[in-house]
């Protein structure tokens, strides 16, 4: 067993792809996770902007947030699985750009969510560390590795499968959805019964009540705070393919129970917080409160601390199923290196998931793993990305014109509206804070994606055959030229002799000279063997071996006539260990490469074996 | 110019070589920086051993100790100047033990001499570091990277060429020996008219006088201390070639001149330090302290200073000249890897040069620049060459029996087994505090290079031809089989098909299949278009494309007939920026490495140029 199978298990046959798929059960979990994280937040971000400028009066004010938010959930639900519906290679957002609005509009798409996507991950790890390292604060001083490891674990998991991975994780997210679940149960159970009356906060420091007025601004900034409870709802429509089949049903049905889970934690939480009027405090999140309130300090309220640390690692898992199929969509159509559309070893697209795993890192190092600085440029990307695909499904239906159309686009341009004020917002509000980092990265990569467009466009019409006319065909007589690089008269040299007869009648050999002694010798073992083929010796002043190799062959290749090529023989030796190499001069790559700029010479590398090995050699 | 010529200036010819020898002028600061930095210290370590053990009587002893010093110096002087007129093409003691012992005696003499050399450039730098940090206490934490600097800083003048190497690092060497002059002169003169006196310690903390009897060890001890006054004479038989013609004269000379300094500078300061009655304090030098009391605190007295801790960093220069030299001999009688005995660039022995630099980094990394952990693995190695060297002269003095041997054998014997002695007590006092290191060390390297050696040997057995008979000699007719790897059929496609062509009648095209569907088209495009060869296809379950390539390889290898081979074409895909090549499968050279196992299958890369570079190509 290689370490490649040991890391990753067995590799799979090309038709177990289908083993691979994923069922609803393990699908929702899987997609669930980025949303369900952020919706245990949501409400917190909501009271964190209103508490301080209203002070108790941002209790009154709660309700016309979370509302108009669950009315725009309900808006994206919607018109998300009408793209399900309509795009079921996935692609999301993307596939309703490209098709409906224009490829700039498809590529800031794609760029957009390819920077949340990493985000996403940078930011979930980042912060589950940084619950760690306040927990154990000797840990401090390794937070960067500690988050890298953390990486690389979710990583593995999905590169030995899809599968195996939703089972990894997808449990975790189950435990943490349905501790949510019972925790607003019993929460409201007690409120109706009750006997659960808000926090008192006597005796901690309780925000100064500023009261300047219920402005439409502060009301507008909690709004799009909130809005947070909505990234991750974008991720099914991406990746559809993941499903089982029937594919598109499944994802639907994912896609209906998220929002449900979606509308029901932020909800619940919502009026928890409402009810129990809880400020936010350092060190003391809203959920934590609410827990404690309505369990105590009780094994139940563990659980919900433990599974929401949890999940914050787990949100980053999203982002290895969403991303490679949006890479492999991208590589499709040639935005992306060729390399994203290939499935790897365990059928995943393994490169994805290593640039995921790389981009994660990079990002991770270069801002410390300080979620702070990370946040900023958070969430921006997914509001763009509602945004056009809001935009795009209105002209769609405006084009189509379909049983009912008007009321559709009238659903998604209000949603794209709604969602286009919700970036501005998102964008402004965090611009000095970092955001101005996507101005200059997101139009970065979309010219890196134009440029990589044009070039294998470029690449296609060049390689393009318009006729198929081989030079025998034309009845001309191909042959090569052969030129044998020469040191020493020994058994490698005359294993290449016998090669170059058997390609060609005419051969040449070279000496480069780097000690003239030895090429006077050589030349005198010429004459004496009488060896029937041209030796050419060069010299080398500067004991540079590619220069006047060069030389000789430009002048060479320039006399060549047409359907002649050369053909240059290099040896390679072939030890039996790898660290025997050190004792050979390792030029053969070396010319090859310099070689490879001869338009019309092709380098043939003989392999010498100097320890012959039984099991490969039965012949 | 490229970045090599900035760094390294013009390249030079191979006739310009004699340029780039050493004259005795500049032979002789480049190769007295090592021995002229030790002397400096010499009498400082006597002391350091006498007057802790014995007080103030320790000035009375120092003449007992320091006469068979210079009588020793004098011995090895003379045979080094004879090894030099016996061994004029360098290595030394290496030379005379292969000659005269046997191959395991100069192999551990290479190895001995190889580590000292090493860890003279590592210790000199640390220590003049050391001395940097502590006039300017901000650089401590920089240490490491100060000394990787100035190591860096000397190889890159040994890159740029003896003569250039010479003259800038000569310079200081020279001052540092007229100040030395100087101030033993003046100092001399003071003495003898009498306005010297000894120095005054009250104030100071006088070490205790223990007086427990003036025991033979501990006069062996301040003996082998200051043997140390030794170290860097053997430098000149290394590199005998580097001098200018006539270069054994020129090296006997610069041996002399280099012997006549040593006596001068360690009896001078020897007597000046037992006139002033020198006691060796904790931050202040025995050398300072005299140069203190002969000069006052003027001009001259911080010119010795600053060129004192100059010259340490120079002692490392003389590594530099005899180590390459050294390697370039064990290169030539295959103990170590071959490219040491290549010149450079510059003519000088970079792969040498380069070595010292990366080792001497290494350690001085291992060690965290800290001389005190480096110090007791110095100079071990040096006095087991001396020995060698010793006993090798002896016995060739035996064995030829030229006119008066027998005085010669006397002066040899002695004198081997003299430094047989210090060796051993140098050895055993340094062995705990680190010296067991080179116990491992130097077994370990010997190891080494006689595995090496018998690499070599088997590869010389193994590649000598005994008699040159082609296969076209024994009547038949070699061929090839073509293979041509195919995915599409495009420009690249044609020109693969007109190379196979021009070498061969039998062409098989394989396609090693991901994607059954593509699979169907290239068979339908084939049919449509009446290729007239064979297109194979194999399919690849796992994706992968090495392991069904090879087997179907395997297979064809095996049917082949005397006189045939196989030949895979590769296309290669040449792009005019380096970063396009992400852009592509690199496969080339990775399936042309897996080819190679395959004694019977040569590789050709035929390179498809995407962007043709007119300069490039004018046919």
């Amino acid at each position: 067993m290689s370490i490649k199978e040991i890391l990753l298990g067995k590799p799979l046959k090309n038709n177990e792809l289908s083993h691979e798929k994923l069922s609803r059960i393990w699908g929702l979990p899987i997609m669930a996770s980025d949303a369900v994280s952020s919706v245990a937040y949501a409400i917190e971000e909501v009271l964190i902007v209103l508490i301080p400028a209203v002070g108790i009066l941002a209790f009154h004010m709660v309700p016309f947030v979370v509302i108009p938010i669950l009315l725009l959930l309900l808006i994206l639900v919607l018109s998300y699985s009408q793209i399900i519906d309509h795009y079921p290679n996935g692609g999301g957002a993307y596939a309703v750009a490209k098709e409906n609005i224009g490829s700039t509009a498809s590529i800031l798409t794609a760029a957009a969510l390819t920077i949340d996507y990493i985000l996403t991950v940078a930011v979930s790890i980042s912060s589950s560390t940084a619950a760690l390292t306040s927990a154990f604060p000797t840990l401090q001083s390794y937070k960067i590795e500690i988050s890298l490891l953390c990486v690389a674990i979710i990583t593995l998991g999905n590169l030995r499968g899809v599968r195996e991975a939703s089972k990894a994780f997808g449990m975790p997210t189950y435990i943490f959805i349905f501790s949510m679940a019972i925790l607003i149960i019993s929460g409201l159970f007690r409120l109706f019964t009750g006997n659960l009356a808000p926090i008192d906060y006597t005796g901690s420091p309780f925000p100064q009540n500023e009261l300047d007025g219920i402005g439409m601004l502060i009301l507008l900034k909690a709004f799009s705070s909130g809005c947070s409870a909505m990234t991750g709802v974008e991720a099914i429509s991406n990746s559809i393919p993941s499903f089982a089949t029937p594919s598109t049903r499944n994802a639907k049905h994912v896609l209906l129970m998220l929002g449900g889970i979606i509308v029901f934690i932020f909800g619940g939480t919502s009026i928890l917080a409402l009810k129990l009027q809880v400020v936010p405090i350092e060190g003391h999140t809203v959920l934590s409160q609410i827990s404690a309130a309505v369990f105590g300090h009780t094994f139940m309220y563990f659980v919900i601390q433990l599974f929401t640390s949890l999940i914050l690692i787990l949100a980053a898992n999203t982002a290895y199923n969403g991303l490679p199929q949006l890479l492999y969509l991208l590589a499709h159509d040639g935005y992306v290196p060729r390399q994203f559309s290939t499935r790897g070893f365990k059928l995943s697209f393994s490169n994805g998931i290593i640039f995921i795993f790389i981009a994660a890192s990079l990002l991770i190092i270069g801002f410390k793993s300080e979620t702070h600085a990370l946040i900023p440029l958070y969430s921006v990307g997914v509001f763009i990305s509602f945004t056009i695909a809001q935009y795009g499904m209105f002209k769609k239906w405006r084009t189509m014109k379909e049983r009912g159309w008007q009321y559709k686009c009238w659903i998604n341009g209000f949603g794209a509206l709604v969602t286009l004020v919700v970036s501005v917002i998102v964008f402004s509000t965090k611009f000095m804070h970092g955001a101005w980092i996507l101005a200059i990265a997101i139009p970065a990569i979309m010219i890196l994606m134009i440029s990589i467009h044009k070039y294998y466009e470029g690449i296609g019409k060049e390689l393009y055959l318009e006729e198929y006319k081989p030079y025998y065909d034309q009845g001309g007589v191909a042959s090569t030229q052969c030129i044998l690089l020469v040191h020493d008269i020994n058994k490698p040299f005359l294993k290449a002799i016998n090669y170059a007869n058997s390609i060609s009648g005419n051969i040449t050999a070279l000496h480069v000279c780097r000690h003239p002694e030895h090429a006077i010798e050589l030349r005198d073992q010429w004459e004496r063997l009488k060896i029937p083929v041209e030796l050419k010796i060069i010299e080398t002043p500067y004991r540079d071996i590619i220069r006047p190799m060069d030389q000789y062959l430009w002048q060479r290749e320039k006399n060549l006539k047409p359907g002649e090529n050369i053909t240059v023989i290099l040896i390679k030796f072939i030890t039996a260990h790898w660290y025997d190499t050190f004792l050979h001069n390792q030029t053969a790559y070396f010319l090859m490469h310099h070689l490879s700029k001869h338009k019309n010479i092709s380098t043939v590398v003989l392999p010498f074996h100097y320890i012959l090995d039984k099991k490969h050699f039965d012949k």
